[in-house]
């Protein structure tokens, strides 16, 4: 038995003593439903976050579980932390979880792009997590739902260069943007003045350029992590790509539109279509007849990435377009960990 | 002195007799007022609606016009009419308005992709009217934008090849949809349910694909119109473009993420960013440092296509990706058929 399955109470009960840090976030309370709805062996669970949420508490099973001041020691006894912080966070208290035993699995950009630290989308490539890794990078949001939609195409042909534009909801911004999205449409359909707002342009009934910081070569950062982080999961340091990164009006889910250029011919539609449908994880939403494709108002709260507009492109001899669409609290972020940790774990393989 | 100065009245004045076909739609009462803002020389207004607007008004310099149902001899007298009331409208009455002596200036599809009829965005293609010309299209709105940013990018090498997203407002489904997007949001923030609406998906905080008909090459009918209208302005018909065409809830600007692939090397980024500040009509709005880039709120009520996100494209060896936003309903319609009017009408060029 391994200690992951050790009971930590007089209760004789299997599974693990789970820590979410950054509970109360968008992300965080994600975790919460998914333990539920995927029937993740919580033995016990750990609710951490920062000293203005501790006090609080939020429901799990019918059971009100406090939420905790995160410190040092928080990860003492613990199985598997969630990371959902942000970047420092996770890199304040990622070695006192790993110290404590614990897996780590991090969705913040801390490690992302560490040699030594695996970078996982489960369905594309697990094998990069080796029997020793103990802490796994969760990639950014938009290059999860991009690869998702991508990596299944690989064996229909050489990709050789990818074109993205995103259309990318409040979510990504945390609960925090997505409170500002609603409460500034509100304003401006009661014709008041909104909050001001110094973080980024005016959101109601508007978009705009991802709102971090451009470097030298002119990409924000969300576009330089999907770039750079397309690559790492790919396995593939000379990728082309490059990326739009703009943020919409929508509150919980990414959208995508992506043109995905092949070395040599372009597969046919219906291959495509194929390929994607056969994906784990992916939908295919491509009625043409009914105007049908996705949106993500279809996607959120969904676990699949859903795919359609699926054409020749037009304007090059071997290129396919398509748009997708995907739920960024859960593929992007919460999903995608939980999954990670269920594959991962030698305790949960057999469990699950 | 040409009949178009010729007093309609006892009044002695000078000025065009105008007529608004669709003067009641979201770009009709665009052009009210861009006549006074322009100082158009209206002598006469007409204002030419379905039989279910007849009887309503207008305000228009202080007073009320009133609106007539539009009759075949509606253009009787009249020097000018712009059209903007669908292709429909436009093939049963463009005739009858030609015929009776007037500048037909066209805002639907109708006559668009005729080879006898000139489709024109004023800084571009000018040279395409000739001078027995009467009857001239206004292009496509996403089309106008998107050619208005890459045009001027034309002397700075070949251009091979257009990629582009669109980030399209409600405006372009007219003043219908623009409500549509108001009421269901706010039914969505009240948590009712929003009256069902079978032209498209949900709006509320919500995008989907254009909502048109896909061909049998999977596009829809704007990513076919975009790419058709812009082979025809540029007088190149093997331009290679593809367009992916989407629906934002944004009220009335239209933005794309374009990437422009050129022949040979790629300018500079300075060099593009100086030829789109010297275009008419293009204002660069690029300020990496401060985040400052074009929005469609930015663009709302504005004359010029904003364009901004300037880089080079890191996938391609010689391409340029930029992003613009332009009011649809200004430089998109209304304002691009004024334009029209004001430089092929000889009485306009002498008097404006």
């Amino acid at each position: 038995m391994t200690p992951a399955l050790a009971p930590s109470g007089a209760e004789p009960t299997t599974g693990l003593r789970v820590a979410i840090l950054g509970a109360t976030g968008a992300v965080g309370t994600e975790f919460l439903r998914l333990f539920e709805t995927r029937h993740f062996p919580v033995a016990e669970l750990r609710l951490l976050a920062s000293e203005r949420s501790a006090g609080k508490s939020l429901a799990f099973k019918g059971r009100n579980i406090p939420i905790e001041a995160v410190t040092p020691s928080s990860f003492e006894g613990i199985d598997v932390a969630f990371f959902s912080a942000g970047a420092t966070r996770s890199r304040e208290f990622a070695p006192h979880a790993l110290r404590a035993g614990a897996y780590v699995i991090d969705n913040s950009s801390a490690f992302r792009m560490d040699d030594n630290v695996p970078l996982v989308v489960p369905e594309i490539n697990l094998h990069a997590v080796g029997p020793a890794d103990r802490l796994i990078s969760v990639p950014n949001c938009s290059a999860i739902i991009l690869l998702m939609a991508v990596a299944p195409l690989r064996k229909l042909g050489t990709i050789e260069r990818l074109i993205v534009s995103t259309y990318q909801s409040a979510s990504g911004g945390g609960a925090g943007m997505m409170r500002r999205l609603v409460d500034e449409t509100k304003a401006y359909l009661d014709e008041r003045e909104p909050e001001p707002n110094l973080a980024h342009p005016p959101y109601a009934f508007n978009l705009f350029s991802h709102n971090t910081a451009i470097n030298a070569e002119g990409q924000n950062e969300e576009e330089s992590k999907v770039i750079a982080e397309s690559r790492k999961i790919l396995e593939w340091p000379d990728l082309r790509i490059n990326v739009t990164c703009i943020r919409v009006p929508v509150l919980r889910a990414h959208s995508q539109s992506i043109t995905v250029e092949f070395a040599g011919s372009a597969p046919d539609e219906e291959s495509v279509r194929e390929a994607l449908s056969r994906a784990a994880g992916v939908r295919v939403v491509d009625d043409r007849t009914a105007n049908h494709f996705p949106t993500p108002l279809m996607a959120s709260g969904q676990d699949d990435v859903f795919v359609g507009r699926i054409r020749k492109d037009p304007s090059h001899p071997s290129a396919i377009a398509m748009f997708a669409a995907g739920d960024q609290l859960l593929k992007g972020a919460a999903l995608n960990a939980v999954q990670i940790a269920e594959a991962v774990i030698p305790a949960l393989r057999t469990l699950v």
